[in-house]
């Protein structure tokens, strides 16, 4: 594997914690099979057996924190899995796939919010990954909003509080958010920025009406 | 971390199934410290809990098997928290550290068994390991004969028989003792190679030489 091959029906869903790319994710694959289409919804990290174990050494703070690097391999690990075994038989077999999250997260965590080098990244998406969404919906919120409706979904669900990387403090969240809107600024073809400040109601219609219309422009 | 920089008291032991790595590795633990140093003795995948985990997704044939691609970076994600973890500290306190198997093991198990480019592995080595033993031991023997070994302790243990990559076939490891051996030619300075069908005492005897000469040469 050496390059980065783009695909068409392979749509990723990107943002800060709180940002809406669960609530979307439904939307979006409701949406595409009311039109007819096969439809797989994941995310990472995980999306396979092995993938989800990897997901849960990444986020359970059951033993020691990984050193920056660390996590970074374990997330290109999960990705590299997810690829091979979850997204490309999906799209080889006409699927579209939906992705919560993929390699833009590795730029804005580990990179931008972790300070590891974009070159390092790079190198592993093209030599391990090799494929891009063709669509990427960024969901852009401000951080305190994003951690207010964190807060509710987890109480919502009686769930444990936030894991090891929400536990993250606020400089974190910003240039995670700043390497966000970077990349989408440079990659305008790939990217649609969605204001995720708005009602849910008002976010999902958007993000529905932008993939459709990637789609019949594909088409 | 940009460069590979080789540290005289990081010692690694290589070579194939059966070869004898953790027997010589109690050897050269106990002659060190009859010699009055601090001996730190680690193994890979493994060392610090975090890396115990993946090494236990490692070899595990309780999921999916991971990808090729999969299996190089969970073990270099073991290997950077390890690194990091246990390895520098104990180094920089001024503690041997002798570890049973390290980068070769990759080298020579995904590139020269899997068939992964050797070009990706020199990469993540150069830049989230950035350590090389001062000395490596490795431990030759033929296929037929390691494999006979490990029947006789996995027996003696009660185990539950060979790990996921011990299953692989002849070929396979045939390839990766190829790759240790160029290895070992093309890092004469570095390399010792021994004769891993002499028994155990002869193989434990001539480490240990090998061992006090490189302290004794570098001192
Ligand atoms: N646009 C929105 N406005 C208000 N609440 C929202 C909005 N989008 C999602 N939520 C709620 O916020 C919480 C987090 O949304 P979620 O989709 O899980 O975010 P993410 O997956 O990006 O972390 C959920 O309880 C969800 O119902
Ligand atoms: N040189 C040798 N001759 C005969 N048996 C050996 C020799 N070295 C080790 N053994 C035995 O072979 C088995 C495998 O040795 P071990 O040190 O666990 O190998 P490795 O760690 O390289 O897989 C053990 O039961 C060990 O006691
Ligand atoms: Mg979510
Ligand atoms: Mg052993």
């Amino acid at each position: 594997m050496t390059g980065l091959r783009s695909h068409p029906r392979f749509v990723s869903l990107e943002g800060g914690e709180g940002a809406g790319k669960t609530t979307v994710l439904h939307a979006l694959r409701d949406a595409l099979r009311e039109d007819g289409a096969e439809v797989v919804s994941t995310r990472e990290p995980g999306g396979t057996p092995l993938a989800e174990m990897i997901r849960d050494l990444l986020l359970d703070p059951g033993h020691e924190p990984p050193a920056a690097e660390t996590e970074l391999l374990l997330m290109f690990a999960a990705r590299a899995q997810h690829v091979r075994e979850t997204i490309l038989p999906a799209l080889e077999r006409g699927a579209w796939v939906i992705c919560d999250r993929f390699t833009d997260s590795s730029y804005a965590y580990q990179g931008g919010g972790r300070g590891l080098d974009a070159g390092l990244i790079a190198e592993l998406e093209r030599r391990v990954v090799g494929l891009q969404p063709g669509l990427t919906l960024l969901l852009d919120v401000d951080i305190a909003q994003g951690r207010e409706r964190t807060r509710g979904r987890d109480l919502a669900r009686g769930a444990n509080g936030p894991d090891r990387i929400e536990r993250e403090r606020d400089e974190f969240f910003e240039r995670v958010r700043a390497t966000y809107r970077a990349r989408a600024d440079g990659e305008p073809a790939r990217f649609r920025v969605i204001d995720a400040s708005q009602p849910a109601q008002a976010v999902a219609a958007e993000a529905v009406a932008r993939l459709r219309e990637w789609r019949d422009a594909a088409a």
